[in-house]
């Protein structure tokens, strides 16, 4: 019998996929233990721009959920995706670099949904499930005393924006640059900021290791470091001392703020989409070296949030990325 | 400290819920044993009329996700929120008609993700377990021999649309009709249509019953009977005789279709959104009176799905409503 386009695709899906959960009106799983749910929309023209090639949506829709599992300490395990799309959509592109990439991180495609749309819309839910002897990570787990961490460097994939933003594109592997930023001395550092922004990369190794202690909270910079660090304390009832010099960047990445009229400590605060871990950990007790971890404060009793520059205190406002507000100053 | 408009409206979301499981990157669930998964998505020009009450949005999202849960005789438990809307949209409206309802049917609301653009598109992930007792159903569960069963009426929420199109809006409880409509004769029925459209009414319980019988297929019509029961019988591997005299309908229906210039049949075949369960059972067993189901037809061997009417057999195509190619004649 003729199949129309809609049951075409999901036959060619569910070949593509071998024997899965797909088909009916609900996946059905097995027992799979104690929980993690996660749910990340990616909607062109809000958090990609039109022309993104589908396959980078994919990975980069993939990518942001995983990262909220990272920031939970859960073991990926089922992906349900609602993708909505203008009908001249290339379909099969997109999924082929979602299941490539659902495949690298152990995540099974098990259900989701398909309609029309003026615009690509798609939203990932993502079940994650609780290592043996781990332990889930939450946002109220900071605890005065201490240690505030950062998975990586923040800042990078904000100017990745601004580049993408005057002209920067990544067409399949490669990255076309603008030309202020084509000078052979930054380059690499401009290429490798479209990267982190298109192709942010989950910290989920941490993010185990950080289960298997015994205290500390932790969550995934999105929308900023300023903005997070004020969720985490907010959530845990405590408040933080942040040292912005120990935010290590490239001489690189500060040459290229300077190029493109951006302040680099702006864009570390507030530039959102990191995509690294924000964590504490009790004094004495540090990440392994090969996560390229950096200590960057403290947690103190009260509610206030405050950025130390040498002798220099001020408060620090919970600024970033809003989507109602857009850039709000706090 | 100053909160941003987005926390600031999930501040209010987890005063308005009570203690629940928002605000971590991820949920985390306690075991919550054998699990049914769905996802629907609600989008603006798509699945509705810019326009529609943000609490019939909301109302409408939870419901066709609970009829692909009913189709899977699986109990509610769980709702993930993918929200994304303009930054004028009145959130708390819809917040509001989203716990209400949410509430009604034993489900909470555990996470999600906001954010900004063009148009309204709401996608929903449900959790849902399996009873004590109860299997979850499936589309490939119908066999040769069973009796083919509908849990209600065909067509009416398609002729719903049909006056929604032409004028028919819902205003609060109210359906205000389009002159055509309006005649004393006609207007009941139309303003039935109308909220069947809009608020469809999901089959939860007469699904669990299904759930407690020891055979029999099942998924929930959405996309109109023709291609849904097409659905049924690839799942299953069988092929059915469908005798559309069955599909019972009330004369103002019919006299509506016949002002509105819409074929009865057609609507009944391919109208799409009814949200009724389409189901098998074996000769013999038949579902409680009281879910008002019609037995329409038969499972029998092979491939073909065939239309009765009187002595003339012809082929049913896979005809209804697909995202990608609209309306298709098979």
């Amino acid at each position: 019998m003729a199949l129309t386009g809609e049951d075409r695709l999901l036959a060619w899906l569910r070949r593509a996929t071998g024997p899965s959960h797909l088909g009916d009106d609900a996946a059905h799983l097995e027992s799979p233990g104690d929980l993690a749910v996660t749910m990340d929309s990616q909607i062109e023209g809000v958090h990609f721009f039109a022309g993104l090639d589908p396959a980078s949506i994919a990975r980069r829709l993939l990518a942001v959920n995983l990262s909220d599992l990272a920031a939970t300490a859960a073991v990926p395990r089922f992906a349900f995706l609602a993708l909505s799309t203008p009908r001249e959509f290339p379909h099969r592109r997109f999924f082929r670099a979602l299941l490539t990439a659902c495949r690298g991180a152990g995540v099974e495609l098990a259900g989701g949904d398909l309609s029309s749309a003026p615009v690509v819309a798609a939203t990932l839910t993502m079940l994650g499930t609780r290592p043996r002897g781990g332990r889930f990570l939450s946002r109220a787990g900071a605890r005065p005393g201490h240690a505030l961490w950062l998975g990586g460097t923040v800042g990078e994939a904000a100017l990745g924006l601004t580049l993408i933003e005057r002209g920067a594109r990544l067409s399949g592997n490669r990255v076309v640059l603008p030309p202020a930023a084509q000078e052979a001395t930054l380059a690499p550092s401009a290429r490798a900021a479209v990267r982190r922004h298109v192709l942010p990369v989950p910290q989920l190794e941490l993010g185990l290791w950080l289960g298997r202690q015994r205290e500390g909270g932790a969550l995934d910079l999105s929308d900023g470091l300023a903005r997070d660090l004020h969720r985490l304390c907010r959530e845990s009832k405590v408040g933080a001392e942040l040292r912005p010099e120990a935010l290590a960047a490239s001489p690189g990445w500060r040459r290229l703020c300077e190029v493109l009229g951006k302040s680099p400590l702006e864009l570390q605060l507030c530039g959102g989409e990191d995509y690294v871990l924000l964590f504490t950990l009790p004094l004495g007790v540090e990440p392994p070296v090969k996560f390229g971890c950096r200590r960057i404060g403290r947690i103190v009793a009260g509610k206030e949030v405050t950025l130390i520059e040498g002798r220099k205190r001020r408060k620090l406002a919970p600024r970033g990325w809003d989507h109602f507000n857009l850039r709000v100053s706090g």
